[in-house]
Formats: structure tokens, C-alpha cells, sequence
């Protein structure tokens, strides 16, 4: 097998561990004689393994206990939808006049098509925005115009094509539930549930396969669906029936059990923390050494899992594509819509990777 | 391994050929160092996947140029949901008064679930019903009570939970879209695709994983979306973005191309037909010897696929269920809301399998 790192920003690198388990027991689960894949998901195999995974990752995220975990479809962009349609029937407290109003923070890419698709639904208030200065950090706190009353504020705490990432919880007016697309940092740090009303996450950076879709509820916001909402995708109906109203992605939810194991018997999320602090220092200490590179992040706000970079001569971007794919070092583009590169080092990404990346860097940079 | 043949009417079986190239291949997909789950959607490797999965089911189903293939989310409660978004934006001709109406033929479980959910956002005719007599046939097509200038007409063509399957296409009048549920039974009969409009199916039966929803949609039927439709489910955009509009379900495209390629070089869907007229001959055969057993539904609607029967003295039930399983014969109990047995017999569903489950039903029967 070719030796490589894969630093692709999602669908991304799972743990060896985790796809050496999966293919050992493709054919025959646990000697039922079938794959996870030929499972009924109302058979007590299936339910086993749902069960476990809910558990594990309530366990790994310290979910209080009167929040439901479903596993859903639709991905990010799905659920930037299926959250309006879930939330915008709330009566809002205090009762305030006119049509409901979603409040965002608009800090990179994903925030931005969070809120276009949700001004479908309700009026959008931008309360902060960094795209005048290329969303290079979190607008500061106290400078948001938060609306009295909002359906709720919705927040991406980790911009995967940005690189920028929340180091605070913001803060809510009472009453307003607090809206989170963790998409790619979840489960690569320590979170408090409790400070959330709605905590949603495609699997496929640090869970597991693309296709299936994590959303962390408070009991009480199952109950605000608009009539034009889904029943597929209405929440109430998929904690009820604890994610098989529909029949769900059971092999996402498969592997992604398997992952949460992983992750678990790696010392949990604080152990993750750690690590992903580490690789993070390693890799920036080489893009800050001069300005053969730069990240242009607030140093407060960069993102310990998704880190775009620029070559300060670009006619070189090609080269050191070439130069990197050669070494094993694996889709390091940027995203198509800011150019230059990435490196997407999600939990799966073992710190050797991270240290032959700034091998690399160093060497191409003449160090 | 334990030798099982798995009646489960979805997830369902899948060819043993098939998982076993998607295990030898877990680690590193042909020399890319990557498992199929770890490839970016965007990346040539696995766009080469997608485009081969794509360009065989053209060929299986001989899917004409003017429809277009789309690879999804959210299964078959959520297209029934997704169909009208998608649809009830049409203007239709001749142009008639009053709210939209969608037509709908209930032929049982699955038929019920899509008009129940089309209701929200349409007026929905029944415009024939077999549920007076169980859900035994479907009503003869001179008695259904179409509406003139309905915005689609919805059919069930294969109904899981039931057993009843159409011999038979439908008639429309000009311009109104027949739109045809085929989940349970698509690549196991040959159609003339020409004749719907839309066509739909999730993976977990004759396809693939869970979590994969396929439509195949006339160009024309792309224009019609309500505004409330989701972008990520609005066809236009997932046809324009070839289905990567939304990050994909790659895993379950990549095992699905697996069963495509593997269904081409069994011969295609022609000669899955004949085996499948063979296998259903042989199992209905045994049914019908005596009363021991029964089938309820009409001998010309009866499914190739889902083969529901109960045992005349229903006391036996579970020593029926025990004994099955004992022979490696799972999943055949019957679906709640109908209870007795069924066996789903897929594409995927070998005859020795079909031949085992009669050799059980002629011992069980002390014939």
C-alpha cells in the first residue's frame, strides 16, 4: 500500500484502526453471517450497534440528558434548511411583533450559505460580519447587533474554508437558543451542550462517512416544526422514533460508531484536544517562520482543524502541489473559492503527518 | 462464517462479490493509499467512480439523454416530501382552476406514506384504492378517477409491505408526469424509463447502502421547484452540480456502482428478470400447493420482490420463525402493520436461497 497523508477538507482521512475493523468484518458481522450494510435497521443486530454509537458519542460529548441525538440525511446544506423549518414555528419569548427574524454571524463561507438559504424561511439579520476584511476572524462580541426576540442565532463555529474558529461560547439573549454548525471541529475539542439549543455536524470530516448528518437537540426545540417541514426531516419525529422514522445511513452510523470506540480508548475528546492543540502549534510554527508562507487568521481565531495557507509567490502553487503529491502529502489545494492551500488535520490525522507537511514546507521553502 | 441466506425487505442482501471487493479495497482504493469513505467528492478518484456508477445504471435501465441521473439523500420519506417541492411549481396545462391537485393511486403501505405526506402541500385525489380489500391488487386502470390537469400523478409500482407490484404502465394524459415509487423493485424488471416522468428509489433494496437515494428525472421536470424547497433537494441544482451540490453519499455511490457492474456482467437487467420469474415461480409454487400456507394478493399483481404469506394456523408462528432461523434463514418475519411472514427475494437473492426457504416451507408443512 502507497504510505500517504490525506489532508482533504472532507470527505476526509478515518482512523487505520477504524477501516481495518470495517473491512475484517465486511462480510460477516460479529458471526451474524451478514455485512452491517444487509442489516435490517429494525433487527437487534442494527439496534445494537445504533445504540452503542448514540451512546459513545453522548458519553464523548457529555450530552445532558434531556438532549436527543439524531442521525440524520441531508448533510450541511440540507440542514441549514431542515433548521428553520424545525425552529420557525416557536412562539418567540417576549412575543414580538412582525415576521420572525434568524440572527447570524456571518464569518466565512459556510455561515454565508447557512444564512442565504435560511432568508427562505424568515428574515436574516446579519448581527456581525468579517467579510470586509476577507473573514479573517470572529467579529468581537460586545459589536453584535443581536435582534430582541430572533427564532434563534446561528453561529458556524469553525469555518472549514476560512479557517477561522470560535475560542468562546456567544452569548444569548434568554429564550433564544443558540444555533451551532460544528460540522469540522466537532468532537476536536471539549464543548458545554448545555450552552446550546442546536448543535448540527455533517459526519464526513471527524465522524465518518459523507451522508450522514449529526444534530444535537434540546427536547424543548422538537416541538416549533413549521407544517411545511418534512416529516423526514422533522426532528420530533426522528427523536421519536430515536432516528428510524426514516431508514437511516446505517453504515455511516456503523462507522461512526466504530470511530467514536476509537476515540474513546484514545483518552476521549479532552485527549483529541490536546493532540489537535499540538499539531496546530507544529503546523503554524512553520507557516509564521518568515514569509515564504502566511496565514492570514487572527492568531485568535485560527482554526486548529482547517488551515489555508498562501505561498507568497503563487506562479509556485503548482510546484508545490506536484512536490507534495510525490511525497504522499495529499489534496493540499485550497478551495476553489480563496485559492492557494489547505490542510484539513481533523482527529484522524496522526501528528507524523502533520510533521512530514513541515518537513515539506521547510524543504520547499529552502529552510 | 456462518451461511445465511437474509430475507430482510431493506437494507437487504447484497452480492458477496460486491462486498468482498469493497473490503479488499477498504484500505486503499486501487493504489491510492485511500479508503473510498476518505476521498474528497471533488477529487479525480472519486469523480471517476461517480461518473462509471452513473454511465452503467444509464446502460442497465437504458435511461434516455434527456433524463438525468441524480445521486441523493434522504430516502423514500423524504423524495415523498421532496417530489412535490420539487413538482407543484408547474404550470399546468390546460391550465385549471384552483389550488394544485396531485393524483394518486393507493395500492397499500408505501402508496399511503406518499399521498399522507403530499397533502401537505397540495390537495391530493385518491384516484383509486384497493386498501377496501387489503391491499390484494391493483384497482384495474379503467376505474381510476384522474384529474384533469393534476400536477403529477404518483404511483407505487412495487409495494414492499404488501406485495403488489404493477405489470403494467400506467397511462397519463398529455402532459401530466407519472411519477413512480420503484424502491423494492428497480433493476429487477426491464421499463421503458421514456414513460415517466420521474422515477425513485432508495438504495437499501436492489441498489446499495441505506442513505442513497436515486431519481432519474425528465430535463423538463427540473424547472418546477416552490421556492420553500430546500436547495439541497431542488433537482435543478443537484442535476447542475451533478448530484455534488451537496456532498454526496460517496461510500454508498461507490458500493453501488459495485452492484451495477457486477448486475452488467450477470448479463444486465434482462437476465435479472428471468432469474427473478424463476425464483418468485419457485416460491409461490410451495405456497400454493396447499392452505397450509397463503398468499392474499391478486395471482396478476403479484410482487417478484416482497412475497408476503401467513401460516393458516397463525399459533405457529414463531416455531415457524425459530426453525427458519435455525437453518440460517433470517429476517422473514412479516412487516408490523401486516404481521404474518415475508420474504423479500432481491435481485441480490440467490436461488439457492429461494430453494432453501422452499425445502423449510415443505418440512414445516410436513409435506
Amino acid at each position: 500500500m502507497t504510505q500517504v497523508f490525506n489532508f482533504s477538507a472532507g470527505p476526509a482521512v478515518l482512523p487505520k484502526e477504524v477501516l481495518q475493523q470495517a473491512a475484517a468484518e465486511m462480510l460477516d458481522w460479529h458471526g451474524s453471517g451478514m455485512s452491517v450494510m444487509e442489516m435490517s435497521h429494525r433487527g437487534p443486530e442494527f439496534i445494537s450497534i445504533y445504540k452503542q454509537a448514540e451512546s459513545d458519542l453522548r458519553e464523548l460529548l457529555a450530552v445532558p440528558a434531556n438532549y436527543k441525538i439524531l442521525f440524520m440525511q441531508g448533510g450541511g446544506l440540507g440542514m441549514n434548511a431542515v433548521i428553520p423549518l424545525n425552529l420557525l414555528g416557536r412562539v418567540r419569548e417576549p412575543a414580538t411583533p412582525g415576521p420572525a427574524v434568524i440572527d447570524f454571524v456571518h464569518t466565512g463561507s459556510w455561515s454565508g450559505k447557512s444564512l442565504k438559504e435560511a432568508a427562505r424561511y424568515a428574515n436574516v439579520n446579519v448581527a456581525a460580519s468579517s467579510q470586509a476584511e476577507g473573514f479573517t476572524h470572529v467579529p468581537p462580541e460586545d459589536a453584535w447587533k443581536l435582534t430582541e426576540g430572533a427564532a434563534y442565532l446561528h453561529v458556524c463555529t469553525n469555518e472549514t474554508i476560512d479557517g477561522v474558529e470560535y475560542n468562546f461560547v456567544p452569548r444569548v439573549s434568554d429564550g433564544v437558543p443558540l444555533v451551532a454548525d460544528m460540522s469540522s471541529h466537532i468532537l476536536s475539542r471539549q464543548i458545554d451542550v448545555s450552552k446550546y439549543g442546536v448543535i448540527f455536524a455533517g459526519a464526513q470530516k471527524n465522524i465518518g462517512p459523507a451522508g450522514l448528518t449529526l444534530v444535537i437537540v434540546r427536547e424543548d426545540l422538537l416541538e416549533h416544526a413549521l407544517p411545511i417541514c418534512p416529516s423526514a426531516f422533522h426532528w420530533k419525529n426522528v427523536a421519536e422514533h430515536e432516528s428510524m422514522f426514516n431508514t437511516p445511513p446505517t453504515y455511516g452510523i456503523y462507522i461512526a460508531g466504530l470511530v467514536f470506540a476509537h476515540l474513546k480508548a484514545l483518552g476521549g475528546v479532552a485527549a483529541m484536544e490536546q493532540r489537535n492543540i499540538e499539531k496546530a502549534r507544529l503546523l503554524y510554527a512553520a507557516l509564521d517562520q518568515d514569509d515564504f508562507y502566511s496565514n492570514r487568521v487572527d492568531v485568535s481565531c485560527r482554526s486548529r482543524m482547517n488551515i489555508p495557507f498562501y505561498l507568497r509567490d503563487e506562479s509556485l502553487n503548482e510546484k508545490f502541489l506536484a512536490g507534495a503529491k510525490a511525497r504522499g502529502l495529499l489534496q493540499l489545494k485550497g478551495h476553489k473559492s480563496v485559492g492557494g492551500m489547505r490542510a484539513s488535520i481533523y482527529n484522524a490525522m496522526p501528528i507524523e503527518g502533520v510533521q512530514a507537511l513541515v518537513d515539506y514546507l521547510n524543504e520547499f521553502a529552502g529552510r
